[in-house]
């Protein structure tokens, strides 16, 4: 009956593809990601896109320190080597080498002798949370510092120590990752996930491997949308993709900004600065008739680089899905965002959302009913039931909603609001109903 | 005060009426239409128009067997004299005498002698109700079967039996009944039940004999509408109709389906598909300032005849009207949906909020309020109270919300929406106010 | 930063008054207009003007009897000397030197000898309420009477008794105040209240009271608006205004009816007949992020002088501001209602909360965001906490709201409903934006 084959939804074309063999894939690329030390600039993030560009390829962009992007300029190149703070023991009581979040992102270099005393105004700590280190950065400021567990800092005798942040700030570059799989539309879908923070498993490793194996799995099909992802250090990066692409970003259709999804918290999206865009009601429809829990949020601007794409000299299509919304989860921001914080099951679930939500993109638009007067005759093309009397099955449900309201201007999508039923179902109903040539597209 | 006698109620104008004889009419007509066997054509729907048409008259049309109409044609008429399943000794343990349910409608003709083993699927039961006969058709289908209760079928023998239906499926006609009683104005409420189904009483006999007896007194007064009752077949019925009447369909400016309205459940209306046309508005008014349980449900396209007129090729504003929704209670479409499941006072409950319902659209109307800056000095007319200092009784506040919202373009309706007021009551005040020169009818 | 002296606060410009003080000024004009007898016309409107007017200067208007007022007619001018009810021993039962409440308003001269049995039509009590004397009037009706406690009633003996109402009804006029205080836009907010009731603390000495402090204060600031202040008459008196002001009422771009705002109820606003004009809009922000409990009420046709200002005709864009809403307190238009119902801290913090509401019309606008690609750079503005990491303040969050939104079409008080956050905040924000470039009011 099916008389065009991408009117199968992408997780049945991708269904070959063994899940557990699919988590592992996204776990592991959290393992090797998570020793990196990630910044907006330098070799850790050049470093991360060699990994992800192995499992999916793509172009990687250079923009040279000092490039003017809108209001921004991009910052001198920062990397590092080594930093501590030793006793005068020799002993690093504080080590970059044990974690990186140990330095706040951009130090500027220092190399100094210093009582505690002196020290103390760079040492950040989370006194809530006495054990975890926080992750703290100084971008665009000439600052340095260190972070540690706030027992560790207590337990610091007064004396002397050696401070090391064997660092450079020069100039460089600000490096990102951008993969287009082409469709048969040169109309885009956005995908993005942040590449910018250090040994932080959830924020964002996780929206990386999402990101990098979905993207691996949609070029195995055909696609009705070009799919455009970006692998970019958070505010700068999108900045500056849209500052070089500012006469492009009319073909963006839909956008998903991908973080924080390898935790256990329900699922959630934020709406896109315009509220009900398809994407909004696509990802809201997903996860409200998922059966799971799960968070809807308005938008509101702060967050990750929805904020940039749905600046107001912009204002796309672009929402954000992940777990735990930032912030809300106290291992947010702290060294307890571990590789035992994520997890493959957690990772599965999300990437199913979202490829249900693409699904949704590849498949929504308005049908015409072509036998409007009175319900058409199911029955005698074999899609109705033939002993009546009782009650009509989904299956039926489904086509009749779908005739009831494809008057050529309703996408399929607002008809499964409507009828409070499974896309995938109203578009299998679509499917047979075009197949027995009562619908067609519009 | 009143100059426009129409400004009266329906209600009012036809309170003569013995209320107990009104519910004795609908319940008789209920008795004297239950035996027949009707179906979608044939004898038994004739014999229904004829007891019907002896309280209100109708046009009766007949349309040829093999006739197009729209995507559907007009079946072979069916006639039934008798059926049965006889066992060895030539007793009847199925017999059609006994109750038309027995029989699937539309069986084709059987005269045969098989095991029960070969007879068992033409059998059709209700395990989880033992003791009901379902109610099953075969439109469209050359088949034939018996319904019987469960405890029945389990109380058969092994053994030969005897399987007669004594049926005729040939060219013939579809019937239905017309009614219009013309109002002032061309345009039209359009009163539609049922006439399709056997011994049941709620479904639809009951809804029969309200839009019978309806129509016998709408013929009584002067109307602001045309009203057009249609006694028609289920589904082909009511597509029939349409492609009979395409090109006047335009006059239907409000329309209810009526059925199972005899029961003791809650009144409900289902909107139509355009949602919030002014029946849909009206019946929930009534509805909700009834002080009565009651539901409202939302357009979906499965139930009754709105699922004809709401088709998108035509849309038209009919809603549905009845007490316990079809399948939601256990008696539908059994042999428990008899004479003892409906009872003269749901019928007088629900004639009383149609009727109620037909006097919002006969008299919603925008008015002007003629002294509209500042409020008119309703003292000086004798319709304020000359001792202030008090609050304002219901009268007054009828007229005041009547005045401050009649700008020439707001209806009445909306008004008694936007007051949480009966409709009555504003338009009695707005009759007053008419009355009193502050008001023009738009 | 702030380069418009008007960008600060009206709350923080008159700051520099004594709330202590404020909030005695209030209660002393009260107990100052208390023991006049007001009516809807006469010396006590005069008396009671003449104080108000030392507070804030105002022009009298003196409107003659006769005059027509759209539907309406300017009533004989009523004065009252003396009145009393006595028994056969000359003693005084009822008295209009102890409460001016035990007069019904505008009751016609009387002198006559009469029987218990023939005086007791005229006499008002509320049984329900035994100790408290009602407030009754009797405009437009040549009738006369007495209010007195249900209790004293109950204990008049049967017998003769002496009753005088030793007042005038003559040619005379309607006396108002009108205060304007002009701000830069000839555009106007209509600030209101009723001068009409004798001896009631609450209604509506209290709203007298606040609109003319209010009225003193604003005189002291520049302000973007005009504003109109009138103390007139209830019902007659915002007719009469209309009437005579119907080719100026197009200024109004916002009014308030300030009634019964001295009791400890909860402050409550009854949104204008338009229902979402940017007076309704303020005020309901202003109520609801103020943390206190408070009422939204929509609009009814009953009430205050909002009735008139509301009435089709004209549609101002004027609701009511109060505490609780008339008639819903038991002391409501009785003598319970005196100077120990009403209380200065109710007072004040009604006060502010008017001048809260004065506070978004004056700084309500849209902005245009200069920087609306991407977000700026606030960080290099020192706008920005410089130590990423942390979630963002309040100050931040204000001013990314109000970037986020700035089109140039969307007014700061749609921004602060979206954010939910307070205008002044968002006021604020805008105005560190605005010093640092990167915002334009629109």
């Amino acid at each position: 009956v099916r008389t065009d084959p991408t009117s199968v939804s992408l997780a049945a074309r991708l269904s070959g593809l063994d899940v557990i063999a699919l988590g592992d894939r996204m776990y592991e690329l959290c393992e090797s990601l998570f020793p990196i030390c990630r910044s907006i600039t330098g070799d850790g993030v050049r470093r991360t896109l060699d990994i992800l560009g192995d499992v999916v390829p793509m172009e990687r962009h250079e923009v040279p320190s000092g490039t003017a992007v809108f209001d921004w300029t991009i910052p001198p190149e920062w990397n590092i080597r080594d930093a501590y703070v030793a006793d005068d023991r020799g002993e690093r009581v504080i080590d970059f080498r044990r974690s990186n979040l140990h330095v706040v992102g951009y130090s500027a270099p220092v190399r100094r002798r210093m009582s505690l005393h002196e020290l103390r105004p760079h040492l950040h700590t989370l006194p809530d949370r006495p054990h975890a280190v926080p992750y703290r950065t100084a971008y665009y400021d000439d600052s340095w510092g260190f972070c540690l567990a706030h027992d560790a800092l207590e337990a610091l005798p007064d004396g002397e120590y050696e401070v090391v942040i064997d660092a450079s700030l020069a100039d460089g570059s600000l490096s990102y990752g951008e993969t287009v799989i082409a469709g048969r539309s040169a109309e885009e879908v956005l995908l993005t996930a942040h590449v910018c923070h250090p040994s932080l498993a959830n924020d964002n490793l996780s929206g990386l491997a999402l990101l990098a194996v979905l993207g691996q799995e949609l070029a195995r099909v055909d696609l009705r949308y070009t799919y455009r992802l970006l692998f970019i250090p958070g505010t700068i990066g999108s900045i500056t993709w849209l500052a070089r692409n500012e006469a492009h970003v009319g073909a963006v259709r839909h956008g998903i900004v991908v973080s924080g999804v390898g935790d256990v918290g329900a699922a959630s999206y934020k709406r896109s600065r315009r509220g009900d865009a398809e994407i909004d009601r696509a990802a809201c429809h997903v996860l409200g008739t998922s059966g799971d829990d799960h968070r809807i949020l308005d938008f509101h601007p702060y967050g990750y680089d929805e904020r940039q794409f749905c600046s107001p000299g912009f204002n796309l299509p672009v929402g954000r899905f992940g777990r735990s919304p930032h912030s809300e989860y106290p291992e947010y921001h702290t060294s307890a965002d571990d590789l035992a914080f994520v997890g493959d099951e957690a990772l599965v679930e999300a990437y199913d959302a979202a490829l249900a939500v693409l699904d949704v993109l590849e498949h929504d638009r308005p049908y015409r009913n072509l036998s409007p007067c009175g319900e058409p005759q199911l029955g005698r093309r074999g899609l109705y039931p033939t002993t009546g009397g009782q009650a009509a099955s989904d299956t039926v449900m489904a086509m009749l909603w779908t005739l009831a309201y494809s008057d050529g201007d309703t996408p399929l999508l607002e008809i499964a609001e409507l009828a409070d039923l499974d896309f995938a179902r109203l578009d299998a109903a679509a499917a047979d109903l075009v197949g027995g040539g009562l619908l067609a597209p519009q």
